[in-house]
Formats: C-alpha cells, structure tokens, sequence
C-alpha cells in the first residue's frame, strides 16, 4: 500500500512537472513537437534568416508566404484520401432517392462499398462518383454537407475524427511561421469546397488562404435569390503544374516556403526554390507505421518517387515523420 | 508694396491654416473628400453598424470583406478602358518585330492608331489585339512590361498618369474599411495580371486581394529554370455572372459590401446584398462633366442601365459623384 502510493504519488508529481515543462516549452520554444534534427534546424535558420532585419536574406513581410499541401502533408490522407472516403459516405446517404444507380454497375459498387469493383473503374469511375455527390446543389449547401460529414465521420482505422488526424508538428509550423508575419495558403489537390469549411479552426487558415481543385459553378437566379449551383464539370485540377499555376493566380506572388509529401507538389517546390533569395523547400516522408502509416514509392496514395530521387539535386528536404516528429497527432 | 506684403502674409496664413485645417480633418473625420450627402452616410452608418460590438449587426473582423471594381469605380475608365490603351501602346512598340502583322487589317489598324477600323472590328478584333499584346510571354515578363507602361504612359485628355487618376474619395473609403478591420478585394473584369503589379502602392490592396480576367498559364521548364507563360486562350472572364463565381471561388466568403459603377457589377451587389445581416451595395455614378466625365445608359464603357433602373428595387445605392465628392483626384 505504501509502494503503491509512493509510486502514485511519484507520477502525479511527474505529470504535473510534465503539464508545467510542455506549457514551458509551447511559450518558450517553437516547435516542440520536433525532435532537434536536421528538419527543425532548417526551419529555425530560414525563419531566423528571412526575419533578421538589415540581414541579406530578409523578407518583408508582405512577401512571406509559405504554402502547404494538404492530404498527406498537414492531414492524415492512408490509407484512401478523405475525400473519396466523404463522397461513398454520402452516395449512401442519398441513394435512396436515385433508384436509377443500381443499374449503373460503378455507381452501384460505390453504394454497397464495393472497393474492388470501385478501385478497378480506375480515375473516371472516381470522377463519376465524386460528380454525383459533389453536384447539382449549392455552393451554400455543400459547404452545410461537408461541415456534416466532418464533424462526425470517423477514419477507417484509427477510429477518429479527420480533423484529430491533422499533424501536430505542422500545426505548429503554421502557427510559427504567422507569429513571424508569414500568411500561410493551403495549395492541395483536394476540393477546394471540400476544405474551407475547417480549415480556418483546424489550421488557423482562413477560406480566402485556401487554394484547391474546384468545379465550375454557375450564378442563377432562384426565386429572386441569386445561387452559384456546382456543376458537373471540373474548372482547374490543382496538382502538379497546377500547383504554380493556382499559385500565381490566386496569390500573383511566389511563396518563399513550401512543404508537401507527394510527386504532385514538387512542381510547387520547383516554382518555390527558383525565385530569388532565400527559400525553404521540404517535403514530408511517411516513415512511421507505428503512430500513421509508412509507404513512398509504391503507394497509391501520396505517391513518392522523383521526390525521393531528386531531393538532394533539387534541394529538397526530407522530414523523417519517425525519427523528427516526437508526436504525430494530438493525444485523444 | 504694404498692401501686397499684407496680401501674400495673409495668404500664407490661410494656406497655413488651410494645412493645418486638412491633417486635422484626415485624422479625425474620414472620408473628407466626401460631401455630407446619402451616400457618406449610408458608408458611416453601415460601418458603425457592422462594428459595433455587442449589436445586432455586428460582424467579426474575419467576415468584413468588402468588393471593389476597378474600372470606372476606383480609376478612370473613360473614354476608353485604361487596358485598351496599353495594348495599343504595346503593339506599336512590338510591330517592329512582327512584320506579318501588316497584313492583318485589325493589328495594322492597332498599329496604326485607326481606332475607327478597331471599333468596328467589335469584341473579336479587341480579343486579337490584346491576344498579340498579353501572351506569348511569361508571367514574370508581362508584370515587368505592364510596370513599364503604368509608371510611364498619360490618358489621352486629362494627361496624368493612370494611377494619379484613381479617385481620391474611392481611396478614403478603401483606407476607412481597412482601419475598421475589413479586408478590401478588387473584383475586376480587367486583366489580374495588368492590375497587381501597382494595386499594393496605389489602392493599399496586395495582389493577392486582386481578382479579374486572366488567361491560361502553363508550367514549363526553360533550361532548368521553371517558368509560368501566359498563353492566348482565356482562362476566366471576371464580368456580370463570373464576379460571384469568381468571389466564391478566390475568397470563399460572401462579402457584406460592395461597389461598382456599371451594370456588370450587378450581379456581384446582388449576391452580396442577398447574405444574411446588414449589406452595402453602391454604384459609382459618373455624374461630372466638368471634372471627370459624365455618362451612364448610352455609353460604351461603363454602361449603367439596369443599375439604374433597379437601384431602388434592389437597394443599390447611386453616388452622385457631382453631388457628393467635393474632390474627385488628387491635386497634381
């Protein structure tokens, strides 16, 4: 009983000096989710370089933007994307009131969460499921759906919400990066509709920083009331070259940071690392199957190869999601 | 020589005092150079409301978005569009190095000054001139070329640079919004790209607050280097229907005011009078022959018909620039 007590009273003490330490740490020292490591070094001397000012690598503030990926670079994205996972909850959700599905075998496979049948109807099948569930309504009302889905749909095999699934160590890079007069833009491939509706809470991004693949919207007139109605047709797909292109029309200015983790943001780092001055480069890799999921080159999510490959060439930096990273997601 | 020594010293005086008189009312009163009238109310009233803390039509900072057209409604715009003028410049500086354009009536007729064979070549000949003028290079080269032109080029009657003839009570308001937290988006049919590059030091607004037209831009390597070149297809037409398009799609959030001058601003007041909570939607209207130009239902630039017609319908607010603006530019 005594032992017991001792050692009960031991671990409260050493929480509390753990409550008190990591409060410390969160005022103190920036980024206390990364391990010191060649990742954490890096960002610390660019941060201090471009902020120094008289020194010559400064930035005014205006001209430090920094852009990030987001499936798989601030957000859990294995082992499906999330937004596949949004679209086949929700053609479930209103299949009922489209009997004409069932006779279409991709649409049908969708419904009864064929994934086999799904996997094999290759990019167009997705297409045709992300249309008919991402369509036909409002700008207004998707926003309303996707809000639904992401304050209560769980992942797959974590069991937890999406937004418990965003990394803590990027989360306290973008909130770094703004305490030093950075204005950080989310640049994915997913729907840009898709994340707007929390990012500004997740992420401290507001919507007007977010930049996605969209789809055409036309302005109508309902009852007297104007509605920009989502259509059917895909407006700009956001990945790869799209990355600079979106870049440049959004923002017209070059971010000098960029962070992602797949081959389709290297255009991005490319378009990021050219401009002149100083510039940061990195692109997370998922090396820990233990607390997230590893997979690279072989993956059919977040695919990594020329990212690998010309990392050193290119200047790209590597993050060891493993060894850098002391924790993946906020505890539960 | 009494006489004119007492004449220049009470010159001096009321100059003195006039200065004095000024700085005191730009700190203390906004928006000067907006005569008491409706308008300046409707602006301080619909600002009082909308921050006041605690009532019933308080907005947070972070929803105080505010839309502007550039054309016609923060600068000149008669008697032709300033993007116009540019391209005609251009091509003349260019033709040297494109004889073959001799053969062509429309860019001859560009090149030779022939406004009358221009006119008549209608929207398909324009679309050709500016193809010629703004693609073709890369993103870079083109805000360098537009720089060139806007710090250099005079408007052809008043003979001032463009950006002197941005109007001073549209820059009051811009400031005035800004120091109530919101946040201020040009929303323009011209061309993105031809406005950014000076937006920041004339108007306050940074390019990322910029939306207009814009053509399609591909990703390419040159030797190495990654570059953005504009090519001769539109990518997004920023008029009537493609302003709420464009808002929703650049910045997400519907904006609680703002102002055009023409009818291709219309649909852009509706669909921001038609949000939740207290809205402002407001119509420059080109009232002053004497001191600008005077013009509206018949014109062929800022062709205000619906707008004025609707006004009262859709609670559109006219500004009397006549009337109500006691300055229109700044004094040389």
């Amino acid at each position: 009983m005594k032992q017991l007590y001792s050692y009960i009273t031991k671990t409260c003490i050493a929480a509390a000096l753990g409550v008190v330490a990591s409060v410390a740490i969160a005022q103190d020292e920036p980024l206390p989710s990364w391990n010191d490591g060649p990742s954490k070094t890096a960002i610390l001397e660019f941060v201090a370089a471009v902020t120094e000012e008289g020194g010559s690598d400064f930035v005014p503030e205006m001209d430090r933007i920094a852009t990030y990926d987001n499936d798989g670079t601030l957000w859990v994205e294995a082992p499906i994307y999330t937004q596949i996972l949004f679209a086949l909850d929700r053609i479930k959700e209103i299949a009922a009131d489209h009997p004409e599905w069932q006779d279409d075998p991709v649409l049908k496979a969708a419904i009864d969460g064929d994934m086999e049948t799904i996997a094999k109807s290759g990019e167009k099948g997705v297409a045709q499921i992300l249309a008919v569930t991402h369509t036909g309504m409002t700008t207004d009302e998707f926003a309303q759906i996707a809000t639904d889905w992401i304050t209560t749909a769980k992942h797959p095999t974590m069991d937890r919400l999406y937004t418990d699934l965003t990394y803590q160590p990027m989360k306290e890079l973008l909130a770094y990066l703004r305490e030093n007069g950075f204005k950080n833009y989310i640049v994915s491939g997913g729907g840009v509709d898709f994340m707007r509706p929390w990012t500004q809470e997740i992420y401290g991004i507001p919507p007007e920083q977010v930049i996605g693949s969209s789809v055409v919207t036309k302005f109508e007139m309902r009852d007297g009331t104007p509605v920009l109605v989502r259509e059917p047709e895909l407006f700009f797909y956001d990945d790869k070259e799209g990355k600079p292109v979106a870049i440049q029309k959004f923002i017209g200015k070059r971010p000098i940071a960029s962070f992602g983790n797949s081959d389709g943001d290297l255009q991005m780092l490319q378009w990021t690392l050219a401009g002149e001055g100083r510039r940061l480069g990195m692109i997370v890799h998922h090396t820990d199957e233990e607390r997230e999921f590893a997979y690279d080159r072989d993956s059919h999510v977040g695919t990594l190869v020329d990212g690998l490959d010309n990392a050193e060439a290119e200047g790209w930096l590597l993050i060891d999601m493993k060894s850098e990273w002391n924790t993946v997601f906020t505890e539960e």
